[in-house]
């Protein structure tokens, strides 16, 4: 197992977990197929919420659409009930069919009464365009490549340029897969919310680090002007807890994505699909009807401010972290995204130097 | 040309147009591609707005979920700005991927600069499942087949089980394909109101007839049990005008869907997939920002109401329909829809006998 | 106590309770204040979930705004955190502040810490427009009549022209409160659906009972034409449940009261307030955190089509009771609505004859 | 007139307009009635989009709810509808009912067809809860407070604890109303972007100004503890422009508040009802059927992004501003906020001292 970078810059008072990743929520797992040969720089992310069948064992989430500009698909069941009844893939903006269609041969594979006596499978994909550093309209992304991130997650994975992260932009610089975990008392117990993010958005002067104008001193300071980023970004923000929450607690958690996003610079562009997701570990709901509900007390409304700051949090540590893991990428006729740490010199003791 | 066939019965007291189909509506044309071998029994049927460049061309559009058990693409972003750049395509469940795929090679195609300096386009694509009919799990849709409905849109084309509408079930009966037309009166103007329906849904005891239980008669009059309908239904419901309306009113018009849909028996079954979406031909809107925006008086909204009990008549005369045309089609594991011509004898003067 | 008039026509093939009315449902109450004198016909009702407060003991709930033209009070916090916290008041477009300052002034004297160490309280208060009967512009209702209503809350409880339904009109005739309910087995439990609805919508000519296309029947008789709608209508939809259900199930059986009203002959017309609510009576939650939170299993997804029959044919039920069960009334400058059974002879059979 | 106070401190790059206030949308004015007595510290803030009948002129707009813990009304009309037909009201949580009856009263007066031959008027009215230095139980506030507010609106308004901003928090010091504006070139036109806040929200640790952690500051050197905020929080923000967009893209610019909110500390607190509202001036619709409908370009939806960013900055400003301008206020039971500038000494040129 290679040594996991990590960024070394901490948002907030909250601590982390042992990985400050999405996989510090137990039963968590993260895995990559990445693309990398010419023009070619694309990959897809699979994010488990669990070991088993997501099918027969649904998972409660929820979601919001900060700013809709996106093909993501699998939202409109979701919002409808509740719940996420496959892992949640990450690829570019034109490979989600492929994916989508990967997630139900898998369904399909494991259990062949799906779209027959048992109701079918809802394929969840969500995506961002990479088209910068990537051949988008070559569609090289095949269901064999879902197939192989999902077999590779587990509780340590890569952040920065890999996976669906591979062709990312973000700010201007190399994007891609980031991510962060907080720790939450509430009452007597203590929770745990972790993030995942595909960043790929945002102009350079407005990269905010830490609430330092990070971006305005890159652009000040570059010896010739940056490239200008593609027309069209997106972030997609995940968010686990292992908080019993329901889906409608899981919807209040994942607008708080947008507030780390905003810190870092974002507001929320136009051509920018910006879509956060929340599910809960806390327990499964059956898929078959014969199959008991589960009883368990929720959270108290008013015990969620925690969750909610670190769900902030955590977000915004994870676009900070998928900007420091990430390494320069040359992609589609020699276009190139620098990576932030070629391009600035951060101290080893935190404080920016302007 | 074949005749069209057509349901003799009428809903509600406004007039339909020439066609009394979609296709009324200036511009609209409607294609469909049928795959009929054996266990195979789907197929694709594509809705043009006009006969432009729907991404060069956008349309003013909205939906509404009425229930959103169902795996639609496109509606996150068509919500989001409130235009369709893309025909509207109607397909089987597992075969929206290979549909989507097909609108994004076909935009490339067409726009080369999609995804490199234009924004990505966003496949539109609904679906019911019918597989109770149709071997779904084969997924033989390819992309050519949404080719070859494009191809074939007319404002002249087939209802019943064709198309998209081929292997699906409705009460029970053969459902699919069903359209209509009503035309309404505004101040000094007259205006359009076209619907056409993928219909999927419902048990046959609760079928309605123009406020007649039809259903309850034909499960008592069976002479052994009619076949169980399949556990999961859908509809799909379009609805085309050429009043000038903006997005919001669209929504409001699309929402119109829901009571065409519940006269003829729905209860918007927890497993049915209901979704409405309301276009304007009445303008488009320029994919390119040095392109001019139009600018035209919308109708007041105080003269909605005439368009609405359109879309409700226009939706209830569609689904009725899309039985009506429908031919036993016999699919499967030799599993058989009876059409409902077949079970029932319709005097010729319209009054049911019960 | 007098004996509850009830219409003898009854939709669907559900069991009713034994009131065939909301208060089937163990716990609910319902209560009116009337006013009746001249130009001022109006009044309150108050729907109570449980005897308890509903501050300290908030009951889950969810809505559906099918069209949102209306002036209701405290849906926005409602939908964020799924629980209504005052009893449900009903009442005239121009008395809703007055109603909701009750409601705010009963939780004070009851908890005199809300706004102050606890949180504020929400007033929950639905409207239609009685202009046409009442002086509305008058604003007689008073807080004290908000009162009136809660402390009447009975199981009992008459329907008609009666509290907040005493000037409401509906499909041109007499309108206002109607009720009833529905029982659903699931599983091996048995479950109630309760409705309650002010009736204040619709064109006479679109009445539609039990199929039957009544009102056309009643504009074609009239020996001289009957007095025109007032140019705004709208209906408030309740639905209780003793079934366990969280606040998203909620929403979803809210949805289905638009197939109940559509069934009725309302094609959701512009100006027409159309809301539905949806509580559960299975368990509370307890405002203070320091009190237990429920555990408690929720229905299965797949168990609610019971529900969502019972909650459409219980509204559409309880708008045919509303029509049965009212007076006719003469209000404001003689304008007149009258009854129903004034119009029209229902054979005691329970056939319409045309 | 008083010299208006403004803070110096500059958020983003965009240019301000002549007073940086939301008044610089020409036609937009701003009212206010404070009451200042003992314990009675609260008041009523009044918006006007133009000088004439907003029942007549109906202003086109819409709203994002970020966190509906709140008790706002006129939301779902608004949503439906896209227009306001009122000024917007602003006071304490419980002074809702007083102001939206006076709203209603004045509609009346000005057009006694309303509630008869003409709709009903839709008030619009949100709050925050000033319970702290407020004696909010005394519920003080009347119709003729919301008159003398409305009469007062003028081009020049003060900023801080004044109006319905004299009894609020924000992070633990005095709060209230704040206001500000951004210029914005689109293509060959400028438009204006204004801003109008009620803050009450917010934890004084997560206080960022500019970026910096200054609440940290004030809170490591204060030399006894701080008052702790009351638990119940809520901002309100409303955006006007006239640039011409219709509602669907005011909601778009709404939801951008959220990032000027979140750029100040907060984190979407459960208990703080943050909502904002979007108009424009660019066009009005008019109530009556009769009356020609408006007939004009819209902006190309890739312009908005510098209208977004405008009201990012805009809305982070007008925090600031509420924050800069209130004067430290003492009120029910010795309760105290104390102001911003009481507490830090900020450098004439702008830079923070820590």
């Amino acid at each position: 197992m290679t040594v996991i970078d990590r960024c070394p810059f901490k948002v907030g008072s909250l601590l982390s977990g042992a990985l400050d990743a999405i996989t510090d929520v137990a039963g968590v797992s993260v895995g990559h197929c990445t693309l990398d040969h010419h023009a070619i720089q694309t990959g897809v992310t699979v994010v488990r919420a669990h070991q088993a069948s997501h099918y027969l064992n649904k998972v409660p989430a929820a979601a919001t659409v900060i700013n809709g500009f996106g093909k993501s698909v699998g939202l409109m069941q979701l919002v409808e009930l509740g719940v996420l009844e496959t892992p949640i893939a990450l690829t570019n903006t034109f490979s989600v069919s492929a994916v989508a269609q990967a997630q139900i041969q898998q369904a399909f594979a494991n259990h062949p009464e799906i779209g027959r006596a048992w109701p079918t499978v809802n394929p969840l994909v969500f995506e961002c365009n990479d088209g910068y550093l990537n051949d988008i309209q070559a569609m090289r992304i095949e269901p064999a490549h879902y197939q192989q991130a999902f077999e590779h997650a587990s509780p340590l994975f890569e952040q920065g340029a890999v996976g669906a992260g591979r062709g990312m932009s973000c700010f201007g610089l190399k994007g891609g897969i980031g991510s962060a975990s907080r720790l939450v008392s509430v009452a007597s117990a203590n929770y745990t919310v972790g993030a995942l993010v595909l960043s790929n958005f945002g102009k350079l002067q407005n990269l905010s680090w830490l609430g330092q104008p990070l971006g305005k001193r890159l652009v000040q300071q570059a010896p010739r002007p940056l490239s200008q980023p593609p027309d069209k970004g997106s972030i997609i923000m995940l968010i686990a807890t292992d908080a019993p929450l329901d889906a409608r607690q899981l919807r209040r958690l994942s607008t708080r994505a947008a507030v780390g996003l905003a810190r870092t610079g974002s507001f929320f562009g136009h051509g920018s699909g910006d879509v956060a997701l929340a599910f809960s570990t806390a327990y499964t709901l059956p898929a078959l009807e014969r199959e008991p509900m589960p009883a368990l007390a929720l959270l108290h409304e008013q015990q969620l401010d925690g969750l909610f700051e670190a769900a902030a949090d955590a977000i915004e540590q994870s676009i900070m972290s998928s900007l420091w893991c990430a390494r320069s990428v040359i992609g589609r006729d020699g276009h190139q995204r620098r990576a932030l740490r070629d391009l600035y010199d951060f101290k080893s003791d935190g404080e920016l130097i302007f």
